[in-house]
């Protein structure tokens, strides 16, 4: 059992990061108003958010920039247009695809960026393109982050492996990554110590990124969070692919440092995200999820189901068994 | 960390309890036609389900059998027509209330009735006639849990004396109840220690029912499961009072037994709890709902909230902090 005191204390060193734009930005292809991302900037800000990820650092080689809203290409020039020079706590956060971001031209040196920090995605099997990209970040002044993706169906021994290369980079953060929502609490516990045995050998920090597909984010969130996990994504509404993430209205009530605020959320979901939802924007947990999470598939066939608006959940749950 | 078995094996002693009609009854006045009934009943049967509770043994004395449907009262014969003689695995539940139920009369012996549990419900202020009634049901020949609601809000002193009392009745199952859904997975495990403790002393069984206010109902659950508690609650879709309960569904795909299939489920929530929703039967997790939740309040405003179609979340949240 934990110790008692961690839900009346707290740990200084956790950090909220907002990704409701990046991945929330996957649910409507990034097509948000900047009346929206002006206010969501500002209830971070309110809230005591830490960090505020606006989106993806996308290739315009190979994403056509008519087909998608600005975040998923994140110039530096549209977030200056929100934050200006963002003379804030509240720092910038920006993704940056394994094989989908121009890093060399389209990450510029921080000294004249607004961005903060570069977190790099990536799968096991793309680790050593991460590790450049990483390097990269870091020698153009950038803090870094590095998400592993997908790994409920990884092999510990290559997670372990991974780890151990990262470790020798000067990323600042390993990300516990739940694409499919599969994890179990007891598993995210298991991760968080294989993740923080390697983390404090090499003197990094651990975030969670989770998914909701078995109304499981947020459980998995402050399990990870009790286990020493510092670094907690989290979206307004639970806003992301598939069946979302973990609540920001969810951990913003459960952390106890008294920098976090609940009240801004509340007024940031009543105001905008239920008109996201009212204006016909459509994610989180339904049962299409909660089948591939539980069978530990990839989310895809799921979305597909959403957006052909099917209702036949027990001819889905055939289907995605008999690709299991 | 749990036992890294928990997982994959299972404990033969765990029990799962279907409250659909006496917890989702408290949505809907208990207005469930026949059909759906009977299917919920065939659903229990090919899911494995261990209990069905029908729904309460209401006083007519107290409460207008004109403004209930027949499972606020489930009398015998209702449930007979429904289950016949019942020559299944699957045994019958019903919940008696503290002060709310003619338990001397309205409960036959159990050589007369189709019941196979009496679930008392009870506040830690009533304990001694929830003794009363747990002798009364124990004499009859029934099975007996007691349920120990609002514990959120409980000295913990004051608990452990109720369980203490309870333990030397002939009642087998105390349940941990988070009625106003404010409980996090820590404190479940706490309590799950403390009941454990007591119920293991009385060679008594433990068990939980979740609300979903924090979306952790499922997860609480599968915490206390992890933890010792074998006696688990859950409804289809959630549906329960407020913010719902443990999804089924979810807790069905969880459980390692191979008794327990989740097929059946989903056919179920597609023919006929999705028919409940699209018709108009409003539950489960929503913000108003989140808000009593963190702030440990009874439900009863966020009800309210709901009934009325309000949908000014942000006043909301202003009205429950002035009446915190």
């Amino acid at each position: 059992m934990k110790e008692i005191t961690n839900l009346i204390a707290y740990r200084p060193d956790v950090r909220v990061i907002d990704a409701t734009l990046r991945d929330g930005g996957l649910v409507n292809d990034f097509y948000f108003n900047d009346d929206f991302v002006k206010a969501l900037y500002q209830t971070n800000l309110k809230a005591g958010v830490d960090y505020m990820e606006f989106g993806y650092k996308a290739s315009k080689e190979m994403f056509d920039v008519k087909k998608f809203g600005k975040w998923k290409f994140s110039s530096d020039e549209d977030i200056r247009a929100i934050v200006g020079e963002n003379d804030t706590d509240l720092k910038i956060a920006v993704m940056a695809d394994v094989g989908r971001t121009d890093y060399k031209t389209d990450i510029i040196d921080k000294a004249d960026s607004p961005i903060d920090l570069i977190r790099v995605a990536t799968y096991l099997n793309t680790i050593p393109e991460a590790v450049d990209m990483i390097e990269d970040a870091y020698r153009k002044g950038y803090e870094v982050s590095c998400n592993i993706m997908a790994i409920s169906n990884a092999q510990e021994g290559d997670l372990r492996a991974a780890l151990e290369i990262l470790g020798k980079t000067p990323v600042d953060v390993f990300y516990i990554v739940d694409s499919y929502g599969a994890l179990y609490p007891e598993q995210v516990a298991r991760l968080a110590d294989l993740y923080l045995d390697i983390a404090n050998k090499y003197d990094k920090k651990v975030g969670i990124h989770a998914h909701n597909n078995q109304q499981l984010a947020f459980a998995n969130t402050i399990e990870a969070v009790g286990d020493g996990v510092d670094w907690l994504d989290a979206t307004y509404s639970s806003m992301g692919r598939g069946a979302g993430n973990c609540a920001m209205e969810l951990l913003l009530g459960f952390l106890r440092n008294p920098k976090y605020k609940e009240y801004p959320a509340i007024q940031f979901i009543d105001e905008y995200m239920n008109r996201l939802k009212a204006e016909g924007t459509v994610w989180g947990y339904d049962l299409q999820y909660l089948m591939t999470g539980l069978l530990n598939q990839h989310p895809r066939t799921a979305i597909q189901f959403t957006k052909e608006k099917r209702t036949d959940y027990a001819e889905f749950y055939r289907e995605v068994v008999a690709q299991d």
